[in-house]
């Protein structure tokens, strides 16, 4: 048979995103295919819609809808300190807490010597010109445990080194509900390390 | 912070595809978002053409692309026998063994009462047609082996067993490489009572 060139098209379109591999996208495809009308519609407005409305926050390097920062142009944030993530979905973990009402600065990757990722290629610069024009008072580093999120980490705390500004990491350890025989060395190494006095120090 | 309602709405679009919870769709979403560019074009350009350019076939119920059946359009096939199946992927499985060239019909969907699927739902009056107007020798009903698939099976054995066509359908049995401790109960009994003679019939 003459094989469907469009919808092998859309099968390989689909077959780009994360955790899609061919089988599924195929079943995407027919699935897609199935729903027609009001559905491809949809997807195609949601897809011109984030192409002609999300922009790239100059400040902060959020994701930004109509111009609009949803963390820099927030008015009532606390002005005075930053947590530095990865990305936007990291930035929303914190939202979710709903105790954190401060800046954001998303450095949109990080460092990886290995995969030729340098200084400028993420959001390092920008930082860097925010604390020296800014009156930020912390910055906490909210980089990822791995390999490269502390590589990031100690480069920023680095050159950020002569700022007059705190310069604070997240604590490692244990996570809530962890059961300790289960803990990697790693994991339980840091937890040591980091151990807090309980009652009076004495 | 003020939610991003295109990306909302993207990972809603994404949600409704098989097999993808929110989750996923929120990491195929900001996936899509740093592709942006080229691959947003791509994806919105095949959707764009499955949209424009695939119909179904009034025929057979297969995918058409230009107006072009990959089967009833294709000249070469068998004219004289007739594969019914329920989906366009279940007649692609019969096109990768290279073993059948014959016709296909496409029902799209089984009788279901329970999901309130009856005949004219799906494309059983149109295979009916076919058959009254055609010359086929015989149809070979590919269902799935469930309660659905065998009951479509046995409505358009039914209907069609006035017409001088011979009906076949697809053997139960022991898949290939299964291992007879771990085959089910049904299939072993189909197993059973399709069992065949080796040598010569005594």
């Amino acid at each position: 048979m003459k094989e469907l060139e469009t919808i092998n098209e859309l099968i390989e379109s689909l077959r780009k995103l994360p955790g899609v591999g061919t089988k599924s996208a195929e079943r995407m495809a027919y699935q897609i295919l199935n729903m027609r009308e009001e559905y491809i519609d949809e997807f195609i407005q949601s897809m011109n819609d984030v192409k002609s409305r999300i922009e790239i926050c100059p400040i902060c390097g959020s994701y930004m809808e109509d111009g609009k920062c949803p963390f820099c142009d927030e008015e009532n944030r606390d002005k005075d300190v930053i947590v530095v993530v990865s990305s936007f979905q990291d930035a929303l973990a914190f939202e979710k807490l709903k105790s954190y009402y401060g800046q954001y600065h998303i450095l949109n990757g990080y460092i990886s010597p290995s995969k030729g990722i340098g200084i400028k290629d993420i959001n390092i610069p920008s930082l860097i010109e925010r604390i020296k024009n800014g009156s930020f008072k912390e910055i906490i580093l909210a980089t990822d445990p791995t390999l490269e999120g502390e590589t990031t980490a100690l480069y920023i705390s680095k050159v950020l080194e002569d700022y007059d500004v705190k310069i604070t990491r997240l604590a490692y350890g244990l996570p809530m509900g962890a059961q300790l025989e289960y803990a990697d060395e790693l994991t339980l190494t840091r937890a040591l390390e980091g151990r807090k006095v309980l009652g009076k120090e004495k």
